[in-house]
């Protein structure tokens, strides 16, 4: 999928900065009335694709109905977004009714992008679709049975067999939430699963935890980016860091940073529809270079790039016990 | 009431703006401080008086005891208001002494104003009274039991009573809350109860509603501007849409906007000592333009305004199903 | 009402004991399958009628939905219940359609028996009827606005208008509840709403309170029987108990007795759909002996009789502090 | 399965009752010291065996563990329960310690009897394995993600698939419950999840519902025996009702009874660990009959049986709207 | 104490059975309405007095206070309660008003008897007082800051110093609790508080703990009877355990035993005012036969006894891992 | 202590403004990422040492551990903040793992500086430690049992011994909390606890308060400036406000003012990790000029300071009913 020509978007670390992760002067880089009847666009999903890039965005409109909508970006930093949400095509008769979607996440795998939701279906659970366009969405069985949120594929079949992160939850803002690993010859049966990762009490990451970009392979294992959810007397705030899972049996952990990647600390990601929040849902890696940017939502309502390198994150995942 | 030669509060939609409603570029018109003893000032409501505009204004003290002030305005905007709280002419002794009181409307029928209020006796309900000058004010019966809030008189009797609208709530911050009509051949003795409208699951909402402006009359019925409620995983939002009632039995709704009119959005309205609350409780309209001029409370800490022409919001309430 | 021939429920104080009210020996009196559809009999109100008493049941089915029915007894303790429950004439087309109904109480005013329950308008309120037979029922106006529950009508117009207690609630099962006082000119519109008594902190009325069987007349002022309720750590705690109110101003309390006058002691008290519920909803005097029989629900399941003497209870009342 | 001479259990309809079901009169058939260890023995599984009957018990011991134990009974109403829990033969190193489980259901399908249960595995799932002595165990894969309870599989493959109902649930006390149902071709991978039925509101099934026994093949479709909870004031209530699902699609319901079955009325079933509780987890079906004898839990603490004939209750699934 | 001629509370092992601890066959020994006033008596502590017993008695009136009452007995099993409650000597004017208290325990130290309580101040916290004759009572400084309940100190002074175990908790009926060891050089400042012991998960000791009679010292340590709660879906589940503490350092605990020692499981154990407690507050032991009389609330209701022996919970304790 | 070439960190009251309070034009003074680890700096105290000033700081991690860091300035407005969390000597082994610490106070006694926080031992409870130089801190005993929370210690011995403010808790955001008094005669053993404040309903300080600063002595009695909480819809408000309790019995309260004196107004106080905080926890004296600088934290993100002049405390404390 990596094409030379492609512009990566990408700004270098600020000089004298020694973060390991740094914001886009520019951010947000999707403001919440891009469109004109969307009151917020955040936790999207971008890929590389073409010579530039498209993606799955949530927009939520004036209802506050939560929608999936296509875009598409010839830089990774303007982008254009359809008017129109997203209409799957679907033979199964008792989920061809979209409802609401929200928080989507966008992978390649084999010939195809694969696109996980979070889909209304007599509660939360997750939705599959494919495209080869981003004009047309064929729609899949649900992955697993509601209540489930962040699901997010692998983007390479482990083991012969399709691989899915997900957060089982209840039916509203659920307050707890641990990572499981399940596993499909045919991404419509799925088993074996398997237990990943716990919240960690007395921590930034102390309520609940969610797969955020499709995890991305390195040597060391598959690098997971993931939110992580404290509770303060004031409610939820979002943050999110950095682990390694085995590259044959990614339910086993490697190492898990201990510290944060990165805070809500900008007035764009702490003031919003939801205060304090960075949800990360993509991560564009420039491979040659290591240069990662990471897309995520802010306040459940703009949408921001961070940079990284992927050195820097799988020594921080590693060296942080 | 209306006077040609009283200025009307107004500014005109932004160039190249497709907004049907728009802020006014000085907002919030009053500060939270601008009474010495002020916490807050927030939800609070203005009429035409005299050769320019009265008003009843919640003043939270620093004590965050909930006030009633009188105050005057010759253009709308830039208000005067009376240091020392309403203290109300009551020779009914089981009410007469004022404890709190919040979130006021005013509206004029026949002869005089008529204030309601959230009035704590025992718990919130609805207090009455009226006066001429915004100098003496007469209070009447509590209309309604406790617990009760949102209390929103027509602006002329219907089929010969008074008729209001009102929110039956519990004792904290209510997690439910529907719209109700009453009717009183006299202001004292309230009945013929009907159910007005309830919160759209999923959707700005989708917790509770509550009237706010006294209700416009209009040749399609009489247009309802109200507030909704979201409960996000870090509290409450408020937001404010529209409707139009029936003219004659207006528990009858004949159209109801899908799409908040306003949410939100700005900083003060997304940071104070409630983040992230719209909350109209007055409209002055000129008749001849069709002008519009929105007060709202913001995050309930600060005043603001906001402009529209009635015809943009009868077609709004009345063309989103 | 009083006719010498008719039988009086009664059973003699135990031999030996000094309680001021004692139970009926053959409790309960009805059994919760006494209607081949009925799941449980119970909180259900009784008159004199002819030569024998009537009375309002509510019988719950098997579904669970709360419904009315009439019954009759020639001898005040052995019971038939109509097998159809009631269905009200009303012509109101907003409320004529009986959802489901509960807890109901009757009484003689001037010309006629009126009833009045919980009823379900979007939310419990108090529904109205009247009889004079206890086979048709004339539905009126709901008195009150939801969310309000135990609403009990003097048996007689205090001022030349109708008196009703009541008290406001939610919507689920309450964990607050006063008694506040009503007065309508025509049973249509109420108002001079008046707080009444409040639970008492650390005691078996600290949850919330509601008047009990209509209020009797005494010399002493009207003796209200009233339930209490206590939140344990495994849930409710139903008791009962008396005050005083003053006879023209009945929102005036002259006695109120510290302790219970009965708890749920028994095991058909103790146990059923409801543990530990006592809830008296119906009185009768036998004026010439001040001998008293007293209905109530026992755990939500059967209903009991007890007995006790009118002086007794006015004593009750007055000389605990 | 059926063997002619083995004895079923079985007692007659009580001479003048019109009851659906009737209880046994020697109930409970399993006390709750009946191992010496044991705390309660409740929500059980039997299915005949050899020329008498086996099962999978739920013992919870004196330190309150939820442990599964097999036992035997040559007529279906005297039990020997072995004293040493069941200890799965299971090669996934995941799944393989045994934490704790509970409420287990027993199907013979094809040519082994499945045990499912609620299998503690970082939370409630759907625990499955298969014996064909009651002797050796042997555990599969869990079915579902946590967090999931009553999973019951259907007595044979449909369309060629294992068949299983399950309700998705959280971690503790779950205050919402559907039921839904999914297949799998090899009781390894699950998918295909269709909604089934929801909670009826103002109902005894008003907060969660879940199936009871495995599914009874009738010319009507499958028979469905299920329980609901409906939420008082002081807890949870556990009754059971019926339905009839579709035969080839039996996420499609044709009938569903309005009033419950079964509500706990007894002594042994309102008063125990837990109040008020009737939790059925087999039925025993004498097929040349149509008598059907219904294993059910009372009160958390010991093990009932209810007897009634097929046909009943298919009229009563049926005739019910 | 310890006097040869006072008749021991005692009633042997049942015929055949092999429990540790069995229940008095007269059990309740006290019933609810023992006093003309009293609406339960339980949660009591006794001792040996002179030659026969005294105890100081929880007995809530009806109006629900708690109160303390002394007590006698010649045979420790039938009971004379004062009618009067304690009304305690104090000279610190803070704490001189007695308003509520409960769940005494009672233990000789040295020269006199200590009493303490969980005592209402600004909040439950644990008071103390001693006697030498049950008739007057001197009370001392509260020994702990609100909000703590259980209270109890052990028979002699440890190093030197009073030694104490408490529960601290919140202000209503908390759902978390662990005992906590504290000392005192003379009953009035008290430091060193030292972590004793944890709830249990899953067991029936999950949600808290409390210490019940004073520990009582044998050879292999202090012998620990103590309370342990369950949150069922109904409720809370109160049980009882067994612990050794060491004899030098009583917060180090040497053996814990996991299953309960008695769980509620008669009639009057299950049904009361509180539903399932089992609640012990003293042990008297007879030491030339190592026989125990362990006395227990019921159901918050009233007063049992159970036996057993001494070396009989010491092995328990010390053999169940 | 007071040394007269110390600069005192001072900034004039704005020109025009008559508040008794402003704040430092350049607020905050501490950043969130002073340090490199550092995710909040706030709710820390300072004192007089040597020619400047030391502190004892609240640093939480990236982790978000809440940790003590020491730091030291010259002028008390530019801080150095040791990089290295504090690490205690402590030879009790029970308490000497110093897990996590937040909220420090700082005071100086006698000889020595002695430093007070909420540090965890099997929760909240309030550590005590000492220092003479900042560099090395010695740990004494916890001073309460958990659950408790700030620990003031009043700046000289009272009656010949140590005299401590805490505000008893319990495990997670507290919803209630009063103000108690409790003395030691030698830092070990605490005793004679007495309550001084409750919350006052429908205020600023309705939901919990806690003391802040050491109090100041003054002849008027101790200055007592503490903060308190209001729960809005949207969690908690803290505030702070002012109270004079009697110098010999300083349980008793003098004068409580009934504004607050700051509430959270600025961005820096109203958005960050827990939205709307002041939080103050020390206060610099200059007594010749009786020139006042208040430390306090900022919505728990960053540290700022506000002037006053102390006589307009204490009038403001006494004046303010």
């Amino acid at each position: 999928m990596h094409e030379l020509n492609r512009p990566f978007p990408w700004q270098d670390r600020p000089q004298g900065s020694t973060e390991i992760i740094w914001r886009y002067s520019q951010n947000p880089i999707i403001q919440r009335d891009l469109l004109p009847t969307s009151n917020s666009i955040f936790n999207s999903a971008v890929v590389p694709f073409g010579d530039g890039y498209a993606g799955v965005f949530r927009c939520d409109d004036r209802r506050r109905r939560m929608l999936l909508h296509a875009g598409f970006s010839a830089d990774g930093l303007h982008w254009n977004i359809d008017h129109a949400p997203i209409r799957f095509q679907c033979d199964i008769p008792e989920i061809a009714d979209f409802e609401q979607g929200y928080d989507p996440r966008v992978v390649w795998i084999d010939d195809r992008y694969y696109i996980t939701w979070c889909n209304i279906y007599h509660g939360p659970t997750i939705g599959v679709a494919w495209t080869n366009d981003f004009k047309t969405f064929h729609q899949l069985e649900n992955a697993l049975l509601p209540y489930n949120r962040n699901g997010v594929l692998f983007p390479r079949k482990i083991n012969g067999r399709f691989a899915l992160l997900s957060r089982p939850s209840d039916r509203g803002h659920t307050p707890f939430g641990d990572i499981f690993y399940s596993e499909s010859p045919d991404l419509c049966y799925w088993g074996k699963h398997r237990h990943v990762m716990s919240p960690l009490p007395d921590s930034w990451q102390s309520t609940k935890i969610g797969a955020g970009p499709a995890p991305i392979e390195t040597p060391h294992g598959w690098l997971l980016i993931y939110h992580g959810v404290l509770t303060s007397c004031n409610g939820f705030v979002y943050s999110f860091g950095a682990a390694l899972l085995d590259k044959d049996e990614p339910w086993k952990i490697k190492h898990r940073a201990a510290p944060y990647l990165m805070s809500p600390q900008t007035l764009y990601e702490l003031v919003g529809d939801v205060p304090s929040v960075v949800f990360p849902c993509a991560a564009l890696l420039d491979e040659p270079t290591g240069r990662l940017a990471i897309y995520y939502g802010c306040a459940d309502t703009v949408t921001a790039v961070a940079f990284a390198y992927l050195d820097d994150l799988i020594a921080f995942a590693g060296q942080n016990p």
